[in-house]
């Protein structure tokens, strides 16, 4: 038998990750003024590893727009599980991401203003990569904060190139989409007459409402706006309708059912990315405010200022995070119609 | 040779452990009703583990405050080596206390609802060690987010623990005294006759007055509350008097003095506890939401929204961190004189 | 509505926690020798949390062995699903257990020596639940290394509840009887008169046999001996049969399937175990290389090379663990009859 | 005053970070035949923040071998605050090598063998910089497990590079000398005329006799051997001569003396380094075998089985690491003469 295998030429580690380059690409400015800062070469190459895994992820992040973007998922497929799996790997990504701002933090503020000058007006607000990440993720240009800065931060060529991904259907209208069709809870077939809202959510409501003591009285009226009302879609601030709500939910509580299984694990997963980020974003105020304190960042802003307005306000997929307000526990959970529980079964 | 290790009674690994009492004090709500809830024992167990390691923090806490309280702390005793590598401890717990945080989150919400209604109204803020924690540390009852809501969460003997606790000297407060104390910058022998202000002070203001760009011309004020102002103190929201804050700074700046290497670690590991402890809550804030939503608490609060501002306000050494604001680069700093570099030098 | 959670007496948090006992469950050697020894509270603490999270291990391995004790595991149960996500657990707390080595790292050697003498003959060895965890995964007595030093460490009752844990259905014991049970790869149904191993074996191992070189040819008689050869079952070392080895091969190279989804997730959650208990191992060799050195143990042993040892030959799963190298890339894969496609699909 | 700061070009992040080398310097094998893999992508990248991360350690290590290189090494200079200090960065950036293992773990070896072959004989054992760090820290080419496979995997120019960081002084060597000059426990001044051996080891010697226990009493031998016999040195195998050996002891012994606190920290941190280079072997070992099984590597190695060889045998201060073996508890330390006392503390 002929080997393929010998007909290509030989790859060599070095050349493989093109080291020339990955190598080559630190020239502290330090060094071009002649000034000694040993740590500036820390400061170039952990923002270079962050670049790198920024890259990655939006790399994961285009093969799921890719799948989601497809006229039908098939459930036979691998598509949501391969889902599934790449969005747990983005989530190990951005747990390396947190930790390593350790490494960074070993830097001490007075190394830092050895070279602190020399890279004004350089700022980590403007990583292109992140903003992509962003709003693939689903963070609108509306919803940002600090819009003015952010524009202000970037080069033409570099908003350009974030708008692009702005106009692109985000991960969040793809995943509204994809919880809209979901035919299960909304096809005539397993339900009476009366159809699915009266068959199976109006029970729902009334378990959810007897469920609910005093102090909670205030959720009935929220559950009827984000559940029960289809019309108030699409509406400004929220991004799922009514229809991805009750899925949404529905895969909440049946995740036991196999074909709820990986739905369950693909929100669940979309959430973590959410805590991450939020998690990245705190724990690089704690390093900006050990490394500069209160003056403004390299970038002229407040730095600290920007990310904590941006940990609390770019939760994007925070109307599923909402929804487990509205579980009901499983023994007061309605059953399920048999047609249903079968067709939510494998054969 | 007598070997005196004969004598003592063998001790064996569960008996030392007393693991007759740690292993048999988990008694799930849901067994006592007969109903089956599998995720119960790993809720007790966690919280039992937190509030084993929270009783390791106050140890340590203590022997720190014990060092602190005395009359005289000798550079030559190994008092503040100690401190450090004990505060140092501290991190690394609460490193654990973040991480295993993922444990809990691994319990979906719709598990946690098969017996949370069992708990009521027992809730995570009822842990008094954590309070003592905080109070320890230098965290006032005035200071305190939802001081009302945290009285009644508690039993009587429990507000009386942690009023002990907020009676004591803190942390806090005996490291603004040590700080006061530290004798190297106050002492007149090291001076011009105009003293260490006209000295040392005035003209390190200037330098930093000189290395303001336009927006940061507000940090001069504020440096002057800070440093120059001693009648500012005692004011209400300023733990630290101006002594103290010049002391601190001169730390951070002539860290790389033999005598001030120590100093410098103790004031970034108190840094380094009170972001971390902001992280756990953090941390916390996602897994409750993870696991209960917006619903109310077992202990009937909004446990989420406590959480955030407790994050955001309980920052016990915020004073500390602000210092980094003031800092000049090592290039612009004042020299100091001769006779001071000795005295900070070993022998 | 009558509220029944109003029937029930309120729960307080420390009572839940049974705190009482808990946090009074310390008593330092050195106190009562009157000898000053701060870092014994740590010692004693961090064991006890240690204690706490094996038997949250214990706990969730019971579980599972419940599922799997089972005379039918139906795929349409969440059993498998339940199992993976208790397996996941399983390792998340692993990982905690490695990491917080790194607290019992901050005690140096010399602060161990100002108590460890008072400790004799106790010794981390003498653990039951750590091997009662070691024995209900699958580790038998026989395998253990250093037989005769394990006996001699626990006390007569602490051996008896080993034992029954080892004569009790180990997890892969009970892993090999579902493996060898999973329906499509041995059910004639799907095959042609030839039958399975006609089938498909012979042409995968045909296929295997092409992608080996030259180096690697002395893969395939190993091949034939795990996966072809059903009379060398039972035989010492192995544990897995040829029925259950193919059936495992088949899940790893099929997994893209629903149906083997989960089956998939459980294997790798499996090795993932076993790897993290090497991890704790080796870093636990670390630790007591640094705070003991290579003086004989509390308990006699000779910590770290037992622990060696046990780190390179207590892997449970390594038959599982070895599969992988017998698989052939997608693109090489037999095609699958169309309705054993169907039949591992959802409805 | 002139604003000097305004007289620099203006530096942006993403030429600052050479961004247009580093993100464009991803070119998978598969893309280029046209086969689809996308998990090479993930391949690539954290191979380049590895090698980053290398780029980094070497930065510090050549840091800290021109400070060791000095004919004199000041205490009151910051060369070892400086040194602990790098040294516990690269400690923090092991910790990340390790912990982002996780990363390349979600890539199943399913996923590995959709290109796998496109990267013969590439492999990561071809990371010269790795070699360098090694090297540079004390790793001689004697000592390297699989010498001959190792030559054969590199390029000449590869192989040349390394000799030359084999042929400088490594950090061991330069440790070793910096331990053998330490002038307090070898100075004349503090010991009465019998010198130092006799003044303090010979009774240091005889009280670490008497805390041996029968088990112990081989250690006994190899005190003699390591500490009380200079003749031994240089001998095969042995890398820290006797007099290094007892300072080093003599430091661990007197850690809480202020000027034995950074030189404690500095060992402390290299033997940190060897336990985390272990720690990343091991962790290697797991991710290989569940990528790769034991087939052979991309490079025709068993990859498994070398990183084995040299977790156990490449620990470069494993000489240091074996002499916690002879310390004695704080209360059988031989009392140190005052004027030593004296000198050992700060003014």
């Amino acid at each position: 038998m002929k080997n393929e295998k010998a007909e290509r030429a030989p790859v060599h580690y070095s050349e493989y990750l093109q080291l020339d380059k990955i190598l080559n690409a630190q020239q502290p400015e330090s060094g071009k003024e002649g000034v000694r800062a040993d740590d500036e070469m820390l400061f170039i190459i952990i923002h270079q590893t962050y670049e790198l895994w920024f890259k990655q992820i939006l790399h994961e992040l285009e093969i799921i727009r890719a799948i989601f973007g497809q006229p039908n998922i098939s459930d036979n497929a691998p598509d949501i599980y391969n889902t599934v799996h790449r969005l747990q790997r983005v989530c190990r990504i951005l747990e390396i991401a947190v930790s390593q701002m350790a490494v960074l933090e070993t830097m001490t503020p007075l190394d830092f203003l050895d070279f602190r000058d020399l890279l004004r007006p350089a700022s980590g607000f403007q990583s292109v990569q992140f903003k992509l990440i962003e709003a693939t993720l689903g963070l609108e240009y509306e919803q940002r904060h600090g819009k003015g800065y952010y524009r202000a931060q970037l080069k033409p060529e570099e908003i350009a190139r974030v708008q692009v991904a702005e106009e692109k259907e985000s991960l969040l209208v793809l995943i509204n989409r994809w919880l809209e069709r979901m035919p299960f809870i909304k096809d005539a077939k397993y339900w009476s007459d009366a159809g699915e809202q009266a068959s199976f959510w109006q029970p729902y409501r009334a378990a959810y409402a007897a469920s609910l003591n005093e102090a909670e009285q205030g959720n009935l009226p929220t559950f009827d706006r984000l559940f029960m009302d289809d019309t108030h879609y699409p509406v400004a601030e929220r991004r799922l309708s009514a229809d991805a709500n009750r899925n949404a939910l529905f895969i909440m509580l049946y995740r036991d059912y196999p074909l709820m299984h990986l739905p369950f694990e693909l929100l669940s997963a979309l959430l973590e990315i959410d805590e991450l980020l939020s998690l990245w974003r705190h724990r690089h105020i704690h390093m900006v405010q050990r490394t500069i304190g209160k003056r403004v960042g390299t970038g002229g802003s407040s730095g600290a200022e920007y990310l904590r307005a941006a940990a609390d306000r770019h939760y994007v997929f925070k109307e599923l995070a909402e929804l487990t307000s509205f579980l009901l526990p499983r023994n007061r959970l309605p059953k399920l119609p048999a047609r249903l529980v079968n067709d939510l079964s494998y054969r």
